[in-house]
């Protein structure tokens, strides 16, 4: 451990830095200009269209008034003002419950450090074998540690009784936690206004039928065996190639507005651009002109491909989203197997029409058994092997090569002080940009795996990550070495070797995760409310981009939670946390301030900054849970490595049930409440068609249903109306089958009156 | 390794022994006087009255029929000649595929053994490494082993190549057998007549409710949530204490049956009996006397308990059975949550009413997961830990404790050759007696555990039996030790070092896997057939107790497939077969020996012999499979390890796919077919309901489940009958509800037709 004075010195300068970007958050706020990257939020809500403080034309853009400076930091009480009820009505259940997380931390860690702090520091601090030992260089620091008692010391009892009251008090925490949680969701179900996804299922994998289309499977597959509740069906189109014309065009709407500003500003000059490539080669033409007939043929394709998806059957996934009459038709649907076979007719319940991840559908059902074992070889991998790559980068990239490969540079190069910077840099630059894209390789590797909702991707992402810090961050820092190298000394070492090792130099790498949690969670923190980047990227749209008030709404990034990077990483503080409660409390408080300067700083953010991409209703707490759980499993076992080396052995065996009572302890909760988040139950179901029933009896579910499922790129596109015409009258009541035989599903006579219209044919889409 | 003699003297004991059994069986079995032993069945089954050997006195109980007796072995053929359909007709789903068991291990074993003997002797053989080493002795039998390969031998790549041809065979065997037996168990649900359990749903942890008895709010519940399914219920009492009573009852009856026939064959004299334990002290009494006024205050005591238990609202369970008017509506329930609290109205097939273990049904849900936990940690000690208790009951009971204790002994003790038999007798009998009563400890585990139906106790069982066996059998004999020490080694030793130690003696433990597959197995299975205990006890019976043809009825005792115990024991041999393909392919022969012998045994007993205390459909298939697969696995971690210490790294690589291969295809298998096991698809149900209703609409489905629930002591008992009078006709078609506030549960119209009579009242039960 480094001294108190290092750890002053380094918790100065950070303090220093998370002041200055909250101070520099605290005035830029209050411009006007910048109240579209600060308060986006109510901006989308319609609640704000222009910066509050209007007066003259200066202060539209530099806050004058001087009184508001003075209170530059009344956003922090704001932020906490919010009563949770209005915050959920608000920011979704996602967010709130998201900002749930980092009051737990606090929850679990306050009393704890309180506990610690008046047990173990003076247990630890007035022992003196640090003092007795006077070889060894010791500090004060490492006298409020567990490395201060000697071996065999009585002393340790009290560690073992705090571990044990560590983890009960974590358990009621955590308890609590996910009752309050599952109440929050299963009210916020109750709640909701009617939502499509209420109503719809998603059923994959639809077996081939020599004689009938997809749509007409479906169709009489649930007018037979859902009978009484089968309502109607959206087949599923491979629109994915549309969707990436969709996506290029509008790139070059953006450079096509762009241009024309830069025309209106400067009427005489005519823009020009080279076509090549990054407009740097090529052959100069008018750039409005060039992007003009580049949209319109790329209209035009997109117009035919529109046309190839819909008329093609091959384009047509063998995936449907059925809607039910009731809730309890869908429930019942979703959670029950259709067939004897159970790899077809798969249902689930459809996610949030916005929460689809559309490219996924239309991956091919056999094909995820495969995908998925792909991934997590591939994620093994990359956790332990990740280092290799980037070494073989580095070692490319030494300054022998650059010089050889760019001689001019060589005078450059050579002149020692850039030389040793350079030398410096270079290594570290691989690794931190590897760093930076690495949600972004797990979110592509979730995606491979073929999830279909957007929320399910982010939880999967979550749990890649979480791995990928718990062995590289946490292992990594405290047995120091690539996980390559940890992963050779762990099946090297004997099984009950492994937490001694780890658990033996945990002490040892308390000022280090000291100083993380300074730089990496204060400070990223800090740099987080003040949102540098959508800051400089709305200016920069806002100046060239930006016509109408229409344009600048598109401008402003509000961004949303990332519960895939995000997340992670708070259980990273959750596991220091545990880890440390009982073995070096010092770092307990660095680690509530991180929490309580989170807790302030996101729910600020989810109030007037980001908006929601989904709502899942906190489907995500089950994972967040068991990765708690896992901290304090790991902390245990760490805390039974160490003590086992300071030949404490009878304290050991004392300490082996908390592991099997922590498991123990997640399968109580997993029973209890976890099936909140994947099942819904019939009772709910039934009390929701009850009352929609009375409240609405007129209500035409079918028209409400009817393009709540339909893939975005075939959303307003004006020109299908004509297509549409209303066929409705022209249907035919009966669906007749083109099925020569139907052995096991007998023709049931409401079939013709209840489900009679073919609502999977696409042709009467109207936009 | 021994040599090949020692194998050869040893299979030529056990050969002759197996074979003296079988003479055994083939002669007793043709005796007349036996046919009620070795065909049961047929009796049972009403097709066989009495033996059909009938003519002079002599020949109703032995057969002097000479022709016979040449045609002693040709219960083998007729054994194999029953077609599986006619097999499943005749002894059950369960049966067949219990026996198709055996079938898998010859599919599996006789191709691997031909390329074994094809592929790796030769390559064994050829090898000379034992021949060269001069210094240790070697037999011809280590030369057809791995043993005999140098370290870093090209040609372990032989066995690399085989040991994937062998993993490949058995997933392709494994995956074809699971789909068929799939195959089978869904024919055979759909092709089953009407049966209770598929229109039944056990209904568990019934939340208290201040206002209505349990039966109430079941009907209330399930009228509202399952409105147009809802039939009939039927509350579950605890009636454990009755049924202890019936059970001594019985006993008694025994006594008295067999005091009254002493007397019939000796009408002089009076048998008495002393009333003290066991029959040793106290008073002497007539005993028939004695029983019958013991048996008649029984009789009373049943009644009050009987009548205190349909009274008294607290021996209600808050568990009941539920019918649904359609199978289809049972699916669904039995599949779906049904409220918010996921621990309350817990619902799940009903087993089949002679597959309730009743006595679970009285266990409060809350404390199951108390006692998973605690049995669970049970299982560890017991695997791990069992030799402690027998070490200390062996030293307890050593030969100066017993002259100490029991003095007048001392002389006969004393004598040499008495002393030393005892002395190795004494301490093998304590483990001895374990081992035999270790499937009932078991089953009593899995009976703590809480497992409602006799087929889920005897899987459990199995699991559990199965992990004994391969720790204390397998690991044991390989490793040479005590669990417990072994256990120890484990934990002391690098990760990567088990299987490299447990791979290494291997090879060296063939000769003793082979005596063992000779004893245990082929004689096994040959004293299997023999079925002594029941002949011995078939005879006494028959002697002191029977005295019309349906007390010799009762007296047969055809017993049934002990699934708990036999599975593991197959298991078994599955893991010395994988285990042994690759190091030793000379096992294979053995194994594939046991395979035959047991699969005609089997196949005989189940169609003669055993009668079925359940029928699950197969549903332990999934065990079974797994099981394999684990055995499959375990073999290819010590290949890898064996051949990690024999210097050839890049061949241990070359392996290390093949367990990740494993585990992707089980979970393959588990996701294509094992929803088969647990869920009932709702295609199937809607055909069976519309068969159903075509076939026999008139069909009163609520009297046909009326008592198909009641635990088993209210059945037969005459005097309820007169509690019963036909109440149908005053029952109020609207039950009323007594609660006052019901916020979440609107009343529907239709509960007052379709389902106003409340079946749960125990008053009107006609048995």
């Amino acid at each position: 451990m480094g001294s108190l004075n290092d750890i002053g010195v380094a918790a100065g300068i950070n303090i220093l830095s998370a002041l200055g970007f909250l101070l520099a958050f605290a005035v830029l706020r209050i411009q006007p200009i910048n109240d579209r990257v600060y308060f986006p939020k109510w901006y989308l809500k319609g609640t704000r269209s222009s910066p509050r403080h209007i007066g003259a034309a200066l202060s539209k853009f530099v806050n004058a008034d001087m009184s508001t400076y003075i209170r530059f930091l009344k956003w922090m009480p704001a932020a906490l003002k919010m009563p949770e009820p209005e915050l959920i009505e608000h920011a979704g259940l996602d967010s709130a419950v998201y900002v749930r997380i980092y009051l737990i931390g606090l929850k679990i860690f306050v009393p704890i450090a309180m506990l610690a702090f008046a047990v173990l520091v003076p247990v630890n601090w007035t022992s003196d074998t640090l003092e007795s030992q006077n070889s060894l260089s010791y500090d004060q620091i490492d006298k409020l540690s567990i490395s201060n008692l000697g071996k065999g010391s009585k002393r340790f009892w009290a560690h073992i009784v705090m571990a044990y009251v560590f983890t009960f008090w974590t358990f009621y925490v955590l308890y609590h936690e996910y009752k309050v949680i599952t109440t929050l969701r299963l009210r916020f179900l109750a709640n909701q206004n009617r939502r499509p996804d209420q109503f719809t299922v998603l059923v994959r994998n639809i077996p081939e039928d020599s004689d009938e289309t997809v749509s007409e499977h479906v169709q009489h597959f649930f007018a037979v065996n859902h009978r009484d509740h089968y309502l109607s069906h959206q087949v599923v189109y491979n629109a994915n190639a549309l969707a990436s014309l969709v996506q290029e065009k509008k790139g070059l709407q953006n450079w096509l507005v762009y241009y024309e500003n830069q025309q209106a500003k400067n009427p005489e000059k005519n823009p020009t651009i080279k076509t090549g490539l990054w407009g740097l080669w090529g052959k100069k033409v008018d750039a409005i002109e060039y992007y003009r007939t580049t949209i319109e043929e790329l209209s035009k394709q997109e117009d035919e491909e529109r046309e190839k998806v819909l008329s093609d059957p091959s384009a047509i996934m063998p995936a449907a989203f059925v809607s039910f009459r009731t809730q309890w038709g869908a429930a019942v649907c979703a959670q029950t197997q259709q067939t004897s076979n159970p790899t077809v007719w798969l249902t689930e319940w459809a996610p949030e029409p916005r929460d689809v991840y559309w490219p996924n559908l239309a991956i091919p059902f056999v094909s995820l058994a495969v995908r998925r074992l792909i991934m997590t070889i591939a994620l093994f991998f990359l956790t332990f092997f990740f280092m290799i790559p980037i070494a073989l980068v580095q070692s490319l990239a030494n300054l022998d090569d650059i010089e050889r490969v760019l001689p001019f540079l060589k005078p450059i190069i050579e002149r020692n002080s850039i030389k040793s910077i350079i030398q410096g840099f270079l290594p570290g630059i691989a690794l931190k940009l590897f760093l930076i894209i690495l949600p972004t390789i797990l979110m592509t590797m979730s995606k491979i795996e073929g999830h279909i909702s957007l929320s399910g991707l982010d939880r999967r992402t979550a749990s890649k990550y979480f791995l990928f810090l718990f062995v590289n961050v946490f292992l990594g820092s405290v047995i120091a070495g690539t996980a390559f190298q940890q992963l050779n000394t762990f099946i090297n070492q004997p099984a009950n070797k492994i937490p001694e090792t780890v658990g033996e130099s945990v002490p040892m790498k308390a000022t280090f995760f000291i100083t993380y949690i300074m730089v990496d969670g204060w400070s990223g923190v800090a740099v987080e409310v003040l949102r540098l980047k959508p800051l400089v990227m709305f200016h920069i749209k806002n100046t060239f981009l930006v016509r109408t008030e229409q344009d600048r709404e598109q401008a402003m990034d509000p961004g949303s939670l990332d519960f895939g990077t995000n997340e992670p990483r708070i259980q990273l503080y959750f596991l220091l946390g545990l880890v440390y409660a009982a073995v070096a409390p010092i770092l307990l408080p660095f680690i509530i301030v991180f929490f309580s300067l989170s807790y302030l700083v996101y729910r600020h953010q989810i109030i007037n900054v980001y908006t929601q991409q989904y709502e899942s209703g906190a489907q995500f707490w089950p994972d967040v849970h068991r990765r708690i759980i896992t901290a304090l499993i790991v902390s245990q076992i760490l805390l039974l490595g160490l003590l086992s080396t300071q030949e404490a052995e009878s304290s050991t065996v004392a300490l082996l049930p908390l592991p099997v009572l922590t498991i123990w302890f997640h399968y109580v909760c997993k029973g209890r409440f976890e099936p909140a988040y994947i099942k819904f139950p019939l009772q709910e179901a039934m009390v929701k068609d009850t009352l929609q029933r009375a409240n609405d009896p007129t209500l035409n579910l079918r028209e409400y249903l009817r393009h709540a499922y339909v893939h975005p790129v075939f959303h307003g596109g004006d020109m299908y109306e004509l297509v549409a015409m209303d066929e409705e009258e022209k249907d035919p009541l009966l669906v007749a089958t083109k099925r020569r035989s139907r052995m096991n599903t007998p023709v049931d006579s409401r079939l013709n009156s209840s489900s009679g219209t073919n609502e999977g044919e696409f042709s009467r889409l109207r936009p």
